[in-house]
């Protein structure tokens, strides 16, 4: 007999006909009579309700049905006679697959923290939250690839292991095949890297930008979609070492071009979401409602689908960073010294102003445009003025930035001035340069943390949850 | 005026319309009166002939209208006069976007060798071998994630940093942010990997299986799609450093319904390519045809499109390791020494014996199971022989082996004896036998190497040339 999945036998199983089912018991109740055992299997949120009649069964077995262990169950699917689901398993044969010993199984049917759950990462997939956060998850690099795929774009595997850094400044992780203990030494008594692995130093990426545009002025339109690492000792909410990103990049578009492609995505993955997610998202909206009961009304969330809804009918507001340094002098807490960060032109935005823009001031998602070149990478266009580049970044409620781009400078003259400026070695940089060198264009591209993003659409406070395993300071555990 | 690519322009162009294209330079020939420019843009292997009236344009633009520079050309889309194409521009405007000095271009209208474009990966892009292959890529990674979509597996990102071994037996890059000729000692002289980022000694993945497990045995059916490393010295045409492998883990899977999911996945994946990107096929299968000009008619390959096909229509043949080496001991080759390797009971089979059984025997894709448990991992299902696990290898022709599986053991006793037989230690991967501990289930995957994939797909010869920036001993550039 063939296993359906639980998801297909509650949205299409006929009742009165025989089903087999397999999967993990969430919960057991019951009363003499009767046993109620909620199955999962991971394909949905729901659990199949599987009766089971206590004289039919052996005593030792229905005993040794406990949370944790893994079932096979036979049976007729029925109309339910109670209340919250629409069937129910009639269970003619159970199998125990699996026993999940109570008193060791640290998964109970019980609230669990979330920190408690982030040390058992590798059984956390087995909750309701977690089971709808991955699956979220899954469902939004589905629709980053289809997204792509349909515009013609090309998805480009980047590498990981790479001698060049960038973004000019990050913090790296070292690969490397020496001895860690007694490396071979060159004459001034450093680790002699031509003795390497690759003969030279390397490091793991930061981003996958660089090599992304040698992609797309050939190929058109490119994106990656890969891990990037930054070993920044931040043991915040928001860093990890390890994380996903995913870079566009685009021969022949300008900032505008860029900022319409960033707006369209985001709205399209949001939408994704909202059609092909709406079980999981609803669980956690009503999670996150129930995690906030005890905060006064107005510190609470907006409600998780109707924010994703708010952020999907709404036009991004874009002006660019020097209108934005205006409206922050001239705000509430700025004049009433309750931002924590300076405000002046020419420095970086903190989250704070970030929010600040977005949730108060335009009450929508924002794209702020013509940074000061000083806070930006080389590679961004330089504007006319000789002060600004054509950066932008797209901020978001309750995250901030959530996408950092820009116009990329196509002239070989001006991008060589700039990586003089900013010491980036142009000799180690030919292959870049190259791309200015025969046959430049304009072109630009952004970068979309996963992470961030998945925290955004699944109203998860803490980026340790939207990832499976998350390396941070101190923890490579799993 | 909105831009067109090539593409939208050659399949469904209007002509007598105002068209605005943009792209690269391929060729240029001409006569006194008239340019005919082979323009491309990526979005296909086609270019489009742009045709320029000499006596329109300046003739100094003209003259730097090279191989490699790129252009923006307005004009009108005509029926073609000339063979070739269906259709092409009678270009009104012509602006010179990027030069390519044709003196210092390296990519120019002949043939290059690929170890040549190896060295220029950054442009190989811009050749009609490459713009297919990465294409190629691309659809196969996307056609991944629609498969895996649509049968309803979740998409993991299993980590990349990792403390442990999945197969006990690697060869691992170091991941490190301690001071390379200073790090800080313990009291016995070695590194002291406490004050190391992560707290302990840690590496680059070899692969997201066990990880994977972790998912499965939850969310019922995962997969991962991600780099994996090898710090193997190996120099050949089949191995890199850095390398995307797809691992799917299935609960509830044995080792039938290991074999149906990986034959049916590979056949899958097949179609779609003849499915979606004819055009690159058959540049390819040309190409392939004129490499192998010279050689002796029985040594060419079998036409690329040919082959794909008959893979797709084949049943692949599915026997056991013992039966394999029965029929290899019986074999021409065997009798007539003609194997470099041994063939007996026990061995790990090589490239020639895979290839034998592939295309002289079977002449069919052959999937080998239940090999000898001591030439395989720890984690795989034990056969009740107490010799052979639940393996699978499936083997195509050109490349040998292209997959390899097994179903896991799911008892906890069994893991946990062999574990110790072969110096796995248990005691660090805890989290690991918990899946066994607590609701265990049967479970199989398997692991695909995307890039043999690809070089079985294109017909290319070295790995090197399908992936963008390959990695390998003493090679990291770009």
């Amino acid at each position: 007999m063939k296993r359906l999945k639980i998801k297909e036998v509650l949205t299409n199983g006929k009742t009165e006909t025989q089903t087999l089912v397999k999967g993990w018991v969430r919960t057991k109740r019951g009363s003499k009579n009767v046993n109620f055992i909620a199955l999962n299997d991971g394909s949905t949120i729901h659990n199949l309700q599987v009766v089971a009649d206590v004289a039919k069964f052996d005593e030792q077995l229905l005993h040794e049905i406990n949370t944790g262990a893994s079932l096979a169950v036979e049976g007729t699917l029925s109309k339910s006679q109670g209340s919250g689901q629409n069937v129910e398993l009639l269970a003619e044969k159970i199998e125990l697959l699996g026993k999940a010993d109570p008193d060791k199984y640290p998964i109970q049917p019980k609230k669990h923290t979330l920190e408690f759950l982030r040390e058992n990462a590798h059984l956390r997939f087995r909750t309701n939250t977690f089971g709808a956060v991955f699956r979220i998850r899954h469902a939004m690099a589905f629709a980053i690839h289809k997204y792509f795929n349909k515009k013609g774009f090309y998805y480009l595997h980047t590498p990981i292991i790479t001698a060049s850094d960038a973004e000019g400044a990050g913090q790296m992780f070292r690969v490397s095949t020496l001895d860690a203990v007694n490396p071979p030494l060159t004459e001034e008594g450093k680790p002699d890297f031509s003795k390497d692995f690759f003969g030279r130093p390397t490091n793991l990426t930061v981003s996958g930008q660089l090599e992304g545009e040698l992609g797309a002025l050939a190929l058109g339109e490119i994106y990656t979609f890969g891990p990037t690492f930054r070993a920044e000792n931040s043991n915040t909410t928001r860093h990890l070492a390890e994380f996903w990103m995913i870079e566009p990049e685009m021969a022949f578009y300008d900032l505008k071009d860029n900022m319409d492609l960033a707006e369209e995505f985001l709205k399209y993955l949001i939408s994704y979401a909202l059609e092909y997610c709406s079980d999981d998202l609803y669980f956690l909206a009503d999670r996150l409602k129930q995690e906030e009961k005890g905060k006064p009304q107005d510190q609470r969330s907006m409600d998780l689908v109707e924010k994703l809804q708010f952020v999907l009918n709404s036009s991004f507001v874009r002006l660019t960073y020097t209108e934005a340094i205006d409206i922050l002098k001239n705000s509430k807490p700025f004049k009433k010294n309750k931002f924590q960060f300076p405000v002046d032109w020419g420095i970086d935005l903190q989250s704070e102003h970030e929010r600040y823009l977005v949730e108060k001031h335009f009450k929508c998602p924002v794209i702020l445009t013509d940074y000061p070149r000083d806070i930006k990478a080389f590679y961004m266009k330089q504007n006319d003025d000789g002060k600004t580049v054509r950066a932008m970044d797209v901020l978001f409620p309750q995250i901030g930035e959530i996408i950092g781009g820009s116009q990329r400078e196509e002239s070989l003259e001006k991008l060589e001035t700039r990586m003089k400026e900013m010491n980036v070695p142009a000799e180690e940089m030919w292959w870049y340069l190259d791309t200015r060198r025969f046959g430049s264009v304009v072109h630009s591209g952004f970068g979309l943390g996963f992470e961030r993003f998945i925290l955004f659409v699944t109203g998860m406070g803490n980026i340790r949850d939207v990832i499976a395993f998350p390396r941070t300071p101190k923890n490579a555990e799993f």
